[in-house]
């Protein structure tokens, strides 16, 4: 069992993953939904189980923006309602109904509430500048990853795994750079400034546009409960002030399927100010980011999941480094939020 | 868990699964039994362990009309007697015997009694007069589903599923027309009769023989607890007396493997009385209607039972329709039944 | 849930498993342990958790004798204290420390000890002296059997299975022969003397060397607790004495995975005195052996522990036959020494 934050929102899909023309059934917190658009385009998320005989709704297909269950044909509108019932007399029964998830499209995502509807507001979806497409190129990614998703948190507000799990990234500059973090409110900044790189990686030069001399370059990631992370990892020749280098913003994402499951949502984004070129950069950088998540991050995630098994994290006490700072920070913060919901 | 109806026949086999060649091991309401024919041709039915080391027998071979255990040899008879011990001074320990249950084939099938065997009467076997081979082309089939049979009970009974399920079979007159439910003593009929169909299926005008015109046709399923049905499909040209028409009868027998999974026997028939050339249309039958049940009520069924997971259905509180009437009234007396056998 | 007996050795693995360059990570005893061997080819085992992140270890790499953590880069060294931690100020919390199971290298096996260090002395590692590579000629092989570790136990001191579950070994004569046992303190002899075999298998004759006329062969299992067994297989011209027979040395040893798999460590050995040929023999023996092993006895272990589930052995209550007498001392010998660990 694994209690979550629920008066919060959790990205449910990418926008261009739920249309007005297919199902998409995906279960979340362990609650299997379904999301589609209606006629007029808005998102719908239901409870992917007919009240009725329990068959999921996302095997059955969309009817007037209705929801039609695949087994006997109850459609159910974008509250949740049943609206026709195709047999005898057409009586709907009064608990012929779905929950209906309130659902909020931004950042190119959908973002969906799981707890108490009256308390959803649209407004505290945490706000990305860079995921604007008006100002940004983006380029988005997903992946399913067979464990926790504060393990995930870990992962991406760990600046210090590095080296050890992506060697290809790293230099001597790298492990001497100290790792740091700042709890501002309630969210945490976790940073890692290398600087005076030396021998960076060939295509790290490149991306930054420092062809030779030493490099400052500098990982910075930005927080916020339950599991959304603005990861800004830039680059300079060494000396200059960092506004005067390139970065590259990053969103990481995720949000529970399960205790022991996550559906990942990534994005690379770079400022359209910066020439449409950049078009086809985010579009290289998602493919050329997707090896070290799926081939070095998620077994170890995953492996990570299966020696925990269906223990809780914390209660299996595992020593604290200073490197875990961060992360530590973000958990005490969900766990607050979390028993603040229980009360 | 799943509370079965014990003192009651269950499907095990096809007649024809069951030789003298070779054992067949099948778990039926949780419990491994081995089947096989004895030297004169009679079904035996025993616990598929061996009491000695818990080896299946069903790994071992026929020796002599009893099955010899794969692993030490000991053999037991159709009565679950261990009658040979192939080892030292070859006594046989008292507690050497496996438990035999009451077995009787009638229509083409091996029934199995799994309650008290002192109530086991072939008698009770319900009575499908279209599963007599002397009178009827019978054609027959199975299936594993991973539902609990009750579905599968639910999914037959239930008449109103076709136009959303099976499409092809469907028509405006389909959808018009009722379905209704009789109770008759401890079973149940569900009817529907779809009258003056303008636009029936092809394929269908051509079951019925009714090249041009309106067309009545109708499907009238017959429940026994625990879980046969019989069912009659038929269609005659608009008007006449169902009488005149052409009826096919089918039978749809569930018996559970465990709660969440179950063997699907099916047999499509024909009267030979119809003419030699219905040995040839069962075959035909039973072909064309396995793609449906395959792919269309299977995924269904099994899709219900992966949303209801292990907790019992009823205690979900499913939303009753008027078609659900039927499998409703069946539930019930299944229900009523198994309170009588826990007194 | 499996009470193994804690404090004696068991084979984890053989020792050309188990290098300088690659870690090894097996589960023993329900505990992940990773293996490999530190600069002066010392054998470490360690538990395979991290005690920071709870990654496995032997998803990382050996440095300078040590393991170092494929996620944040720790290093253990070979008593299981962190002796490295490139983060930060490189201070070393007290709990960051990791089980070091003593291990001793004995008969081309690494032996570890899962109980109290204190007790684990290498003197007391059984002793093969047909395991001597100075003396013998040794193939090794190892296999993962999904049954519990006493099943593999039973498997082997039971001599009466030949006939039923391995018929090419077979012939009347072994049918004849009786199977017997002493109990010699707290280890076991299981014997099969099949004498006067006028039909042996070919291959047999020629294993023995006795081309023609009756064959006295035996087999002979001693076992020791918790799963070692030697077993001789023996044969000479009847009526010789079996010290002027060819005499087979094999051993069988087990190691419990979990409740309900092991890993099988099995060797052929040949005297070297018997000339530089034999070293092929053994080649050819483990490899014939192989097919039996995997094909023959496996199956029946893997379904007998289906058919046992999660239920203790004993608690089914299995008939005990008098050639179980070896298999049930032993299991008697080991119960009585798990049970005197828990006082």
């Amino acid at each position: 069992m694994c209690n979550y934050l629920k008066n919060t929102w959790y990205v449910a899909a990418w926008s261009e993953e739920v249309t007005e023309a297919a199902l998409l059934g995906r279960k979340i917190l362990d609650i299997p939904v379904v999301l589609y658009r209606d006629n007029a385009g808005e998102v719908v998320a239901l409870t992917d189980r007919c009240p009725h005989r329990f068959a999921p709704l996302s095997m059955g297909k969309i009817v007037n923006g209705c929801v039609e269950c695949p087994y006997h044909g109850l459609r159910f509108n974008g509250s949740g309602a049943c609206v026709h019932n195709p047999h005898g007399d057409g009586r709907i029964p009064d608990r012929a109904k779905v929950i209906s998830y309130p659902v909020a499209e931004k950042h190119l995502a959908i973002w969906i509430w799981m707890g108490d509807p009256a308390a959803a507001d649209p407004a505290s979806i945490p706000e990305f500048e860079f995921m604007e497409a008006e100002d940004y190129y983006i380029a988005t990614g997903s992946m399913q990853v067979e464990g926790n998703y504060m393990l995930e948190v870990d992962n991406i507000l760990d600046l210090s795994h590095i080296e050890f799990v992506h060697p290809i990234f790293s230099s001597p500059a790298v492990s001497r750079a100290e790792v740091t973090h700042e709890i501002d409110g309630e969210t945490v900044w976790s940073k890692r400034d290398m600087l005076g790189d030396d021998t960076p990686p060939d295509f790290i030069r490149e991306v930054f546009n420092v062809p030779e001399g030493p490099l400052d370059r500098w990982l910075h990631v930005h927080w916020q409960a339950p599991a959304y992370m603005a990861l800004y990892a830039g680059g300079v020749a060494a000396g200059k002030a960092f506004e005067e280098g390139i970065v590259s913003r990053q969103a990481h994402w995720f949000t529970p399927e399960t205790a022991t499951s996550t559906h990942y949502f990534y994005a690379m984004t770079e400022p359209k100010a910066n020439g449409p070129h950049m078009a086809e950069v985010v579009q290289q950088s998602i493919q050329a980011l997707y090896g070290p998540f799926k081939n070095e991050d998620a077994p170890i995630i995953e492996a990570q999941q299966r020696n925990i098994g269906d223990e809780d994290f914390m209660a299996m006490k595992p020593i604290i480094l200073n490197v875990d700072a961060a992360g530590m920070a973000a958990r005490k913060i969900v766990d607050k939020k979390i028993q603040a919901e229980s009360k």
